[in-house]
């Protein structure tokens, strides 16, 4: 999933979105309450009309990006009192609050609203995330009406537990009995070395109830998807390819390219003859340079373009080799110097 | 015809430029020269495939933009001397030189270098730039390879003299009778008031010679074009539809909509029902002031492309009055107030 925060992918129209094979988008609540609020999101119809996309949406619970503010003033077990960084008035996020506004938001998917410890965190404060976390899921299945399944949303519930194995497992059995559409692994990718992501990912895959989509939260590297999938996950997020190509960074063969080096400027082939998007298709090495050179709008679009368009063709991929019974072989265990690698 | 500044029209891609109706763009030899270098764009083939364009290309001289600079050091009949504003260091700017510039860039015009004076400058000072201008266009005539129509880049030449008629009629005079593939008026657009440009628009209808087009520099406003074309011209460029919509303000049945404003957060109607752009086709305006109230580039892109086809399908209409006989009925003298302005 794209992220699409204040209910746009930066920097790229809805049909240039398609064009990147995305089919699902991720939308952030907290943005989406602050500006315009969701009441404006409500008359417009509900998100999909309002930002003119027609594939699936999904809408965080707003606790992430709470949990990442200054201005905290109260984490109970009632919910979370916070200052507006836009006017500084005064926020209650309860989870009965976070299921409301995103039922005014209207995506196809709700997130559960959770507590994320930092990284690292003592094993005493991921306890209590947990127990506060399982907590909160009832209360938000009640709030979301019963069952997690209201006829036009989903509701998934989110497993935490940091990099304590107990706590991941016995998170994973209280979320999976709840028996919602969708079950979600948040707490991943907030600092931790990657080593510790990844057996937080082989050891929930099997403990994760079959059947229903498995969402790793924040990840979007390629190895870090592969060996997701390996274990079972199905939907991933990630700013990483929109904020790398804002910033001139292009993903080409496995590396991150900078495309303000000069070493570009008088390479006229195209960026990635390997990727059919604007602007491998369209455009050369040099022109990128030459438009992160000139600060113009432009250059932002097309790699951010160019990004997702590579971590799309790479997960359609993954799907495809499942579908013929050769992931396996071609991407797991995908390695950086593997064959597989080198092909992306 | 669209400014395309740097080798693109600002936050907008190429297939989207295609779609606002667009047939020919501007690109600025100053701009160019800085960044990349003409050596860089003439190593990729020309500016077309630089800049991934098949459609015509014009390129200004650099004149206008290097008389804007607070550099300058020199001017006198050899040519410019000024700093460059990107590192410091002496560029000579000459007829010679903006001509060998234009070719490597490879555009399908390019433009006559030309002193255009201030608005507003003695009769005096204006007598000695169009002096300079008529000696440069010899020299840039000479220098293209004489008679101004290479085989593959045709020279316009520039008809200066301000306000003052009778500067006017000589220039023109003098700039007709070289017989070039296309002739410009400058130094209109430059702060005069616009019943200035009106005379001079006027004045000089009738006085160039037939059969080729003429271009008024740096107009883009429908009343103007509207008078203009009545009076026998061609081709216009402005920046103003892609500076405004940067900024946030749409050209919407001819007022200026500032997108910001309070009053459309509410608004879900389309920003201009009778528009086919992106931004009216699948957005609101209440979608639109979030984007900008949210900082967002696609607001940018959206507004920019709208204020560019609101101003293609106007000029696109006045051709196809011209065809059907009609075009003194509906766009001449087409003043505010008046049916047509109406419905624009």
């Amino acid at each position: 999933m794209p992220v699409g925060t204040a209910a746009t992918v930066k920097g790229i129209s809805t049909p240039q979105l398609e064009q990147t094979g995305a089919r699902m988008v991720l939308a952030n609540t907290f943005h989406l309450h602050l500006q315009p609020g969701e009441a404006v999101v409500a008359e417009a119809g509900g998100l999909h009309r309002f930002m003119g996309w027609d594939g699936p949406l999904l809408t965080d619970s707003g606790g992430f990006q709470v949990f990442s503010l200054d201005a905290i003033n109260r984490i109970d077990d009632d919910g979370v009192v916070f200052r507006s960084p836009r006017d500084g008035s005064r926020i209650d996020l309860t989870p009965e609050r976070s299921m409301a506004i995103q039922r005014a938001l209207g995506a196809d998917v709700a997130m559960a609203f959770d507590q994320c410890p930092p990284y690292p965190a003592s094993e005493a404060a991921v306890a209590e995330a947990c127990r506060r976390t399982h907590h909160w899921l009832e209360r938000c299945v009640a709030s979301h009406g019963g069952g997690g399944g209201s006829s036009h949303q989903a509701l998934f519930g989110i497993v935490q537990g940091g990099c304590f194995p107990h706590l991941r497992a016995e998170s994973a059995r209280v979320v999976a009995a709840m028996d919602l559409p969708g079950i979600a692994v948040g707490g991943v990718s907030v600092g931790e070395p990657v080593e510790e992501m990844h057996r937080v990912v082989r050891q929930l895959g099997p403990l994760l109830p079959e059947g229903r989509p498995h969402y790793l939260m924040g990840v979007g590297s390629l190895r870090e998807m592969a060996i997701a999938v390996a274990n079972g996950f199905d939907l991933f997020d990630c700013v990483l390819p929109t904020r790398l190509g804002r910033h001139g960074t292009a993903l080409v063969a496995g590396e991150r390219w900078h495309l303000r080096n000069a070493r570009f400027r008088h390479d006229h082939s195209p960026l990635d003859p390997s990727c059919r998007c604007l602007a491998c298709r369209r455009h050369s090495r040099s022109y990128l340079h030459h438009l992160f050179r000139s600060e113009e709008l432009l250059g932002r679009t097309l790699l951010s373009l160019h990004n997702l368009t590579t971590l799309l063709r790479f997960t359609t991929a993954m799907a495809e080799a499942i579908g013929q019974g050769c992931f396996a072989e071609d991407f797991a265990p995908w390695e950086p110097g593997s064959p597989a690698a080198h092909t992306w």
